[in-house]
């Protein structure tokens, strides 16, 4: 998507601190953490949001929970929180789908 | 798992209000809502934690996401968050791997 700056950090026309990359995904850290440790995983292809996520094939949706979970033990992280916003009253300001893994001085739930 | 308050929900041994059922997943309310909506979906097979989404086949883990989002449709949400906690220290306190589904009234974030 031409105006998705997930997009563009994808095809490195933002900078970014990337975490790790590979099966189609794209893991960075947010550039306004919200916690200790707060990471970002998208997939590489433009996704709006978690409504869209039954249009992963079986294969992409291991991909993308594995990627995920990988991404979390890379950065040493046993436990951790996975957020993801859904629409704007969910919280979503980026609307291309972005797994949230938050660790470290969170609130005891939300 | 013998004394895992989820299992004994999905064996109908204790009770809940169940939202949906299907594909190994059930999603009930939570008893203690967080939020204007705060609904759990849980995989009927007992897995720790999202640390362990790995074991997951691609079929299973297309149905687990794909339940979540349908649920969330379901109980009529377009905006909503949903939140998994990982470990002790992610605010997990049932460790059987439940996804948090979470509409109205939420936090800007979090």
């Amino acid at each position: 998507m031409t105006n998705c700056i997930f997009c563009k950090i994808i095809a490195g026309e933002i900078p970014a601190t990337i975490v790790a990359r590979g099966a189609g995904m794209l893991a960075f850290e947010d550039v306004a953490p919200k916690a200790d440790v707060h990471v970002l995983v998208v997939p590489e292809r433009h996704i709006e949001s978690f409504r869209d996520i039954e249009t992963l094939t079986p294969d992409e949706s291991k991909e993308m929970l594995g990627f995920v979970a990988t991404t979390a033990r890379g950065l040493g992280l046993e436990d951790y929180r996975v957020i993801v916003n859904t629409g704007p009253g969910g919280g979503q300001t980026v609307f291309h789908l972005h797994w949230h893994i938050l660790a470290g001085n969170l609130p005891a739930f939300g």
